[in-house]
């Protein structure tokens, strides 16, 4: 049986923000959260991204396969090689995956993509980088208000020496309905 | 010289909430959170806490000094043996703090509370709890715009088997202005 697997993967401030404004670029990630963040992206079949967020981080995904979702496009629509354009709303996500065989999918962001995945009770696996700062305001890695979803704590691991943790959360596979 | 030290201490979900909506109990932290927070409350001379937050865990305080910020008053107005009303934008806090001897400050919150501490540059160190599960959406830690303010990680440790974290920063003492 062809059974996806989602991984989101994001990198917070202390104060649980991705980002201070849309458009903000991630270079106040650590170099080390970006080393783990490419592991997880090779071992991955394809990225699925917002379209804000595509356009600041696609000339680091190199030829990576991306799902952008966008409600610009009717459907799905092939942009280039690599990218294809999927308004999420208007296809069935698992039909699409099976049609390209990605079994195994990197979701990157932004709050609108993370919040898409959490409402459809998708996500399998969580990393977050917390890196050691904090913004006072910005972006939420959620918004959308959802039933407690619980999590298993799998490792947390610090990056380096200036205190960012990577912490892996596993979708708890008993206390969620 | 009388210097006056600041925690903050909070516990939050995985996506940084920390509670859905206003007057939401924390029934959702864990009890070896409620330890932790007790164990450094001991360790406090006073617990400075919102209004709204007061009314939530003002029996659980038992009878430790608190300073209630609160807008409904001017200036600092006594409410019983153990509590002081206190409208933070009419009274000098380190005056206050000098005249009642309380030298170890632990900040409870609200999101408020949290943000006028941040907003004066003020929080010497946080203790971050986070408990292994996701609302979605619901109240900030901070709500209020600030240079990035660079914490160090002192430790980070799992308090239970259910994966909840603690997390202990200390303000960075070189990266901040």
């Amino acid at each position: 049986m062809f059974k996806p697997h989602f991984t989101a993967l994001a990198v917070t401030a202390i104060d649980g923000k991705i980002a201070r404004y849309p458009g903000h670029l991630s270079d106040w990630a650590s170099p080390e959260d970006k080393d783990a963040l490419h592991a997880e992206l090779d071992r991955s079949d394809v990225v699925v991204v917002g379209r804000a967020t595509y356009e600041l981080v696609k000339d680091r995904l190199d030829s990576r396969d991306c799902l952008v979702f966008t409600r610009s496009v009717k459907g799905l629509v092939r942009q280039g090689e690599h990218c294809l354009y999927c308004n999420a709303d208007q296809v069935n996500l698992a039909d699409v995956l099976v049609q390209y065989g990605y079994k195994r999918v990197a979701i990157l962001g932004g709050t609108q993509v993370y919040s898409w995945f959490l409402k459809h009770n998708l996500i399998d696996e969580l990393y977050l980088t917390i890196e050691p700062l904090v913004f006072g305001a910005g972006l939420p890695l959620f918004a959308t208000e959802v039933a407690d979803q619980h999590y298993d704590l799998v490792a947390v691991k610090p990056l380096n020496h200036r205190g960012t943790l990577l912490i892996h959360y596993r979708k708890s596979s008993y206390a969620n309905t």
